[in-house]
Order: C-alpha cells, then sequence, then structure tokens
C-alpha cells in the first residue's frame, strides 16, 4: 500500500471539504446563528489539517487498484469525521456515534436520521445535511478528479472506487474531462430543479435544501413531515426530479451531444421507468382510498415507488400502514434501487437486466447446447470478468446484510424493523418499516446497531469493495512479506 | 423435445409408483383400516396407466439436458397428482388442492401440512405421508436409474436434473451404480435410524414414520406436536439422524470404500458442522431458560438448528416465540440448507463455500492484479461454467421468491407470515413463523397462495431449473421452427 499517496490525496479530500463547509458557514450568518462560527472553525480545521497532510506530494501520483479502493473508503471515513464536528459544536446533535451516524447519512445520501425534529435545528445546519447528499450523490472523488492531474489509468480506478454499477463507462476519451461534464451536468440538473420548486411557490431556502436532498437521492429534508405538508405541484415536481436524478448520467451526456437514438435505446433506463410504471400502478390499486381523488391516489402511489427505488427515502405518507403487498413491493424496489451511474443507491437496475439476460442464455443452453452467445448489454458485449465480479457483489453484498442483520437483531426489536433498518440503510435509502418506519427515527436504536449501520451506508454507498478492501488485512502487509508468503505456501 | 421417450418415462415412473403405494395399503390393511382399498386401488390405477404410457418403447433410450429436465419436473408433478388421490378417495383431504398441496409437500420433502390434527389420520394415510418424503428424499428418478439401463451420458443429464448441488459426483465410473449404490447406503441409514429408535422406546409405526421423515428431511411426523412429545433420547436420535442426512453422500461413500482421510477432509461438511454448531451454541445462549436443565436448553436449540438446516421441519419447541436474534438465525439457516447431494433443500453449503471462495480471490485481485489462481473445492478446480451456473440458479431462486412472495401477499396476512412461508415452502422445510409458524397448519392460506407454494416447493426440490425448461416456451417448439426463427434474428 503507497501510503504517501494516500495521504496526500485524504489532504486534498480535506482541503476541499474546507470550501464546502463555507457554504453552510454562510447560511448560517445570514441568518444570524451561533452556528456559523462552528462551521467556520471546522471549515479552517479541514483546511489546516488538510494542508499538513498534503505537504508532502508523492513523486508520480499513481494509482493501483488496492489504493484506490482504501483511499475511497478512507476519504469517505475521515471526511465523515470532520463533518459531524459542527453538530456536536452546535449542541444540535451532542453524542459523537449520533452526529457521525447523521453525516454518514447524509454523505451517502441514506437519509437516515437521528434527529426527531429537524424544524428544531438552525438553518446552517439543515443546508449542510442536505449539501451533504448533493457531495455525495455524484462523490466527492469525482470532484477531486475534475479539478486535480493524475497520472492517466489513475484515474479510472479511483472512478471505478467510487461510482455505482457493474462497469464504469467513460463519457470521453480523458477521465478528467468525464468527470467535469459529469458534475456540470449535476449541477444544471440542481439549477432546474430550484427553479421549478421556486416557480411552484417553494421558500428559497427550503427549495435548495429540497433540491441537494433529491439531486443525490440523499432524502434529508427540512420540514418534520417530509414532503407531505408541501403543495400537490411541488410532490410532483420532487417525484419527477426523483426519478431523473435515478437516470444513467450518461444517457444525459447522449441526450447532450445529440445522440438522441442512443439515449433512447438505453435498455437500463427503459427497464428502470418500466419498473416505475408497473409498481405505482399496482400500489395505486392496492391502496385506492375512495376518500382521496384518484390523482391523489396515484401521487401517492408514484412519490412513494419513486422515492424508494431512487433510495431517496422522501414520503408523503406513512407507507407502514400498506397493505402487506404494497410494502413487499417497496421492499423489493429497495433492493433493486435507480440506474448505474446515477446517484441513486440500491443493487441497481443493471445488474438485474444482465442477470436476467444471464438466466435466459442458461435456458438457452438446454435447448442449443451448442450455442454460445455472448451477452449484450446497452449494445456491448459483457465481458466474463464483469459477470464475475456481478457474483462476487452480489454475494458480498448478502452476507454484509446478513451479519448485520444479525447484529441489529440482538437488541431484539421485531423482526420487520431489524431487517428493514438494514435495508433501508445499506441500500443507502432512509426509512424502512416498524420502529425505522418513515416516522420514526433512527435515535432510538442502540450504539452497537448505530455503528453497523455506519459501516452498512458506507458499504452500500461504495459498493461493498472499498470498504472490504480497507478490512482486508493482506492490504495492508508490506508487499515484500506478503509475496514471500505467497511463494511459500504455493511451494508448500 | 424427444415425445415418446418423455412419455416412456412418465410411465415407468407410474409403475414405480404403484409399487410404492402398495406399503400403506399393506399398512392400511394390517390395521383394518377401509384406506386400504384407496391405496391399493390407486396402486391399481397408477399400474395401467403405467403400462398404456410405457408401451411404445423408443429405440433409443437416449435424453439431451433439456428431455431430462422436462421429464423430471412432470414426472415429480404427475407422481404427486396420483399420490394424492388417495388422500381424497379416504376423504381425509377432501379438496384436491389440499391434498395436491400435502402430496408435493411429501414428495418434495417440504412438510408443510394443510392438516390441523395428524392423530385423526389413518395409519396407512401417515404412513404413505411419510414414506413420500422417503421416496422424494433420494428421489425417484435415481431410483429408475439404478434399475433401468439407459445409453450412456443420459443417466447423467437425469442424475443432474433430479440431484441437488452445484455439480454432480459419479462415485463410481457408471452412473447405474452410483444409483445404486446411493439406495443402498439410504435404505442402511434408514434401517439404522428405526432400529436406534426402536431401541429408544418408540412404537414400530412411529419409528418406521419418523425415520422416513428424518431421512428424507421431510418434516411429517404422525403426532400433532411433533416431536415434542417424545422422550429427550428420541429427540437426540432424531437430532443426529437429521444431521447425518443432511450430510453428502459422497463422503459415506468415501467412509465405507475406507477412504477416511478424505472423507475428514470434505470442506463442505466440516463448514456445515461448523455451522450447526456456531448456530446451537449462540440460541442456546440467546434463549437460556432458567427453568430448564442446561442439557435442554442444549437440546432444544440443536434440535431446532438441525432441523431447519437440514430443512426437515421438525420442532420440539415453538420457535415463533423465541427472541429477534434466534428467529434471524433459523431464517438464514433456511437458505442455507444442508449439503449437495444430501437429502436436504436450501441454497446447499457448498455453494456458500464456493462463493466465499470467490470472494476472496475478488479481494486478492486487488492486491495482486495479475494472479490468476482456480478455485479449488474438495480437492478439484472448480470451472467457470459451475460458477456462472451457480449465479444463474442463485439469481432465478431469488427471482421465484419474489415473485411468489408478491403472490400470497395478496391475500394481506402479515410480511413475516408471507416472507417465511415462502420461505419455508421453497427451501423445503415446512414450518415458517406467524401464521405459517410450527404450532399452525397451511390451511388457512387461499387457493392461490397454495398453488403458488405447490410451485415453489417443486422448484425449491428440483433447483428451478427443471420447473423453468418445463415453462419455457421454447422447449417446446419444433427444433426446426425455432432454429429457422434463430437464424433469421441472427441475419437482423
Amino acid at each position: 500500500m503507497n501510503i504517501t499517496t494516500i495521504v496526500y490525496i485524504l489532504g486534498w479530500i480535506l482541503r476541499i471539504e474546507s470550501a464546502f463547509l463555507l457554504l453552510p458557514a454562510l447560511v448560517s450568518a445570514c441568518y444570524r446563528e451561533p452556528a456559523s462560527m462552528a462551521f467556520l472553525g471546522v471549515s479552517a480545521l479541514c483546511l489546516l489539517t488538510g494542508w499538513l497532510l498534503g505537504r508532502r506530494k508523492p513523486q508520480k501520483l499513481a494509482f493501483y487498484a488496492k489504493e484506490a479502493y482504501a483511499v475511497t473508503a478512507l476519504g469517505w471515513i475521515v471526511m465523515s469525521l470532520f463533518g459531524c464536528m459542527p453538530f456536536m459544536l452546535t449542541g444540535e446533535i451532542p453524542h459523537f456515534v449520533d452526529a457521525f451516524f447523521e453525516m454518514v447519512s447524509g454523505f451517502t445520501t441514506t437519509g437516515a436520521s437521528v434527529v426527531a425534529n429537524v424544524e428544531l435545528l438552525s438553518h446552517g445546519t439543515n443546508l449542510w445535511r442536505c449539501f451533504s447528499h448533493w457531495i455525495g450523490g455524484m462523490g466527492v472523488l469525482v470532484f477531486l478528479l475534475a479539478v486535480m492531474p493524475m497520472v492517466s489509468g489513475s484515474n479510472l480506478n479511483l472512478m471505478r472506487a467510487e461510482s455505482p454499477g457493474p462497469s464504469v463507462g467513460k463519457l470521453v476519451p480523458r477521465m478528467r474531462y468525464t468527470a467535469r461534464i459529469l458534475y456540470c451536468m449535476y449541477f444544471a440538473l440542481t439549477m432546474a430543479e430550484i427553479v421549478c420548486l421556486l416557480v411552484a411557490g417553494m421558500s428559497v431556502f427550503d427549495a435548495v435544501c429540497t433540491a441537494f436532498g433529491t439531486a443525490g437521492t440523499g432524502g434529508f429534508g427540512v420540514r418534520a413531515d417530509s414532503i407531505a405538508g408541501y403543495s400537490p405541484a411541488i410532490q410532483w415536481i420532487v417525484t419527477v426530479f426523483m426519478v431523473l436524478f435515478g437516470v444513467n448520467f450518461n444517457v444525459y451526456f447522449l441526450l447532450y451531444a445529440r445522440h438522441f437514438r442512443e439515449a433512447l435505446r438505453s435498455e437500463e433506463v427503459r427497464v428502470y421507468l418500466g419498473v416505475i410504471l408497473a409498481a405505482t400502478v399496482l400500489i395505486t390499486m392496492n391502496c385506492f382510498d375512495g376518500d382521496l381523488t384518484p390523482e391523489h391516489n396515484v401521487r401517492n402511489a408514484a412519490f412513494q415507488v419513486s422515492s424508494i427505488i431512487t433510495t431517496t427515502g422522501y414520503a408523503t405518507v406513512d407507507f407502514d400502514l400498506w397493505p402487506t403487498l404494497s410494502k413487499l413491493i417497496l421492499v423489493l424496489l429497495m433492493f433493486i434501487g435507480a440506474c448505474a451511474g446515477s446517484t441513486g443507491g440500491g443493487l441497481k437496475v443493471s445488474r438485474f437486466v444482465i442477470a436476467a439476460k444471464m438466466l435466459i442464455r442458461h435456458l438457452r443452453g438446454y435447448i442449443h447446447p451448442r450455442e454460445v452467445r455472448a451477452i449484450r448489454f446497452e449494445g456491448h458485449d459483457v465481458g466474463e470478468d464483469t459477470l464475475r465480479s456481478m457474483f462476487v457483489y452480489l454475494f458480498a453484498a448478502m452476507m454484509i446484510f446478513c451479519v448485520s442483520v444479525l447484529l441489529v437483531s440482538l437488541e431484539n426489536q421485531d423482526l420487520v424493523s431489524t431487517v428493514t433498518a438494514v435495508a433501508a440503510t445499506f441500500n443507502n435509502i432512509g426509512p424502512g418499516l416498524g420502529t425505522a418506519g418513515p416516522t420514526s427515527n433512527f435515535a432510538g436504536f442502540t450504539v452497537l446497531s448505530k455503528l453497523v449501520m455506519i459501516f452498512d451506508m458506507l458499504a452500500g454507498r461504495l459498493e461493498v469493495f472499498p470498504m472490504l478492501v480497507l478490512l482486508y488485512p493482506l492490504s495492508w502487509r508490506r508487499t515484500v512479506r506478503a509475496e514471500r508468503k505467497r511463494m511459500a505456501r504455493h511451494g508448500r
């Protein structure tokens, strides 16, 4: 492991965070809140630490896979450790584990909160919570890539470690420009939502925070009843933008580059929209309430479906009270998740599409045993390597999920609360069912459960492997020693 | 699809079933029950139908994969259709769907029952229910292989379709002898259990039925309280034999052939025993009841753990009342299942071991990117084909599970009952939690749910693909038409 490079990158991550922290400091200052000093202070601390860590520049900024994965995992942890300081300094979330939980939930765009009533928080804190969704949605290392020159090849490793999905696509040949284009599109789409929300009559502060929460598919809001209290028009706007931010950003690039036909042909987006439509129809029928207008029924279903499949986690109704079929559909959507290359979490639609194609190929194999066919997805052959790592990812996700559920079950809550609390944090959604439901919060869980869920949120957002590489003891052994040991084992 | 061969084999399956039906007829006659006539009548009907179907012998008894899979699925359905007739004729389970459910549950060694009190059933019916576990445990096609000469290669296809696990091992070069050896070991082990139970003071009838239920890892019993009413010694005997029948039968063959070292080195069996031990310790600690003796606490935990991981489904306590951690451990064990090549169900321990090795290989890949290593299991390299089909199997199982859960949820039972009812039938266990718990039965589910669970039991026992090949429309299209269509599509 190349420690110098890792430390250097961590320094840069902290310097970027220091800049990001100025926004809540400014907003707090506008509202004349004492919190602004907390944000300014932590920003200064980030800058100082970042400067100390970044002093020794490595001779060549080259990354192998293991460094990229380790620095990504470490970067997210360090970022959250510093980011949660203002919560403690302002006394709004006094305990460290709670504050850290809230911050990790923010950066990983989970949106699970330990705060009982967000309306009592200062404007600065609320903005920082929502802004952290926006930062975490596209990823801070992608941001770093956009601004920092590196040895080519290194960028792809970093991008792969932070970006969700079975494979990483370059939009343009140079990774650096890819990262810039991604952030530009992300920024433009967020601005579009802010404008729409303002037109629909939202206040500036609420509009900015809600847009940040939607863009990162996070789910932190500034009202205790999430989005339920806003007008139907606003609820529809949020629904549409949740769906839009769950779309693979490659498709927006294709649209921008005027490749309309290619964009419309995206299999993943088609399946994604199809699932949203089907789930909305089913839930509307299953939950139909004659006392409400048909539009209201459809809106409730569409909002919740979009919120859960994109793993945002906003709510306009308490879906914990829905019939079993509708609740189960939501639980399944939690695992399906949004498109790869979007800001959403979950296992990603593309993995399901590719797996379904593998299943059909397998069945065809019984009928035409000698036929050999590659699996095509989005117009390209899917390599056997990608298929294998997809399987490994699925297995690792399952294992982490099961172990987490067992650990959280130690506090002996009911089965549904335990399982959905882990599902909601691991898939970066936010609310689950039962005591983890949309009208409740995560403050009541024990410290152990919170630590487990902090790990799950990070593992879910970074798609498991960075966290596992970080924890895998062999990653940290000196290369020579590891090699010698390997030799010895092979010779045995 | 070679229809002639399929019909011919179905004829043979029915002839074998006709012979099997004589056992309950005989037992019924001994107890002077009118049910004996029902069993005799259905036996005659099986013989007649079997004779009619088997009249046209195909010129060459050769099997390709698709025929093997289709005939396996069809064979199990036809066998259950005929096998459930006595239940209806005696009036003990009057409705067709209920009777069919009970029979499929028997042959697939699930042990989920629609009967509220089995003590009211006739001896013949109870014996037939338990005997069906024994038949289904090792498989009726494996039995057929042992007695019928076929073109070599065909046997392997048939064996692969019916036997559980990621890959099928031959014990001896000729498949026919492999099948015979398997049945001999199966018979010997069952006899051993009967003797042990008799020595422990069980009545002959109870001992035979319980041994059949254990051997097939089924779970049907002859008492309303399952095994709870028997003495501690009997409970321990059943525990030990459940564990033994969950072991890969290859290991017994190795022991028989005096390859002790190889037998002890079986990774799958080691992990399997390790999981049982760990789960027993955890549950004993989690459920410890000071009012009971330590032996009683350990016995309760060990019995339930062995019963669930081997997917037998016997119970000595109502584990639905256990704390959340213990319940969750049981739910996880449901999915892990027993060893491949045993009579148990579930996903099989070997698949988890292989998947874990893939995960470790993947993590090593980040550290030594140029290292290429095959995955070794039980002393052999695991082929990429096996890995791929393992993944496809896992995905197909997940999909069937999810769709089934959604369909069963239409009756709006609570989440836990819905999910565990499907888990318990799909993994061929029997009892789940909630309304499907060990003190309840499946009679209360709607016809739709029962049909879904019938499909799940068959799909679970036959490991998904035979049922999917049967339902896959392309399997039934004439080869020429299919080929033409394929050509046309490729030319496009």
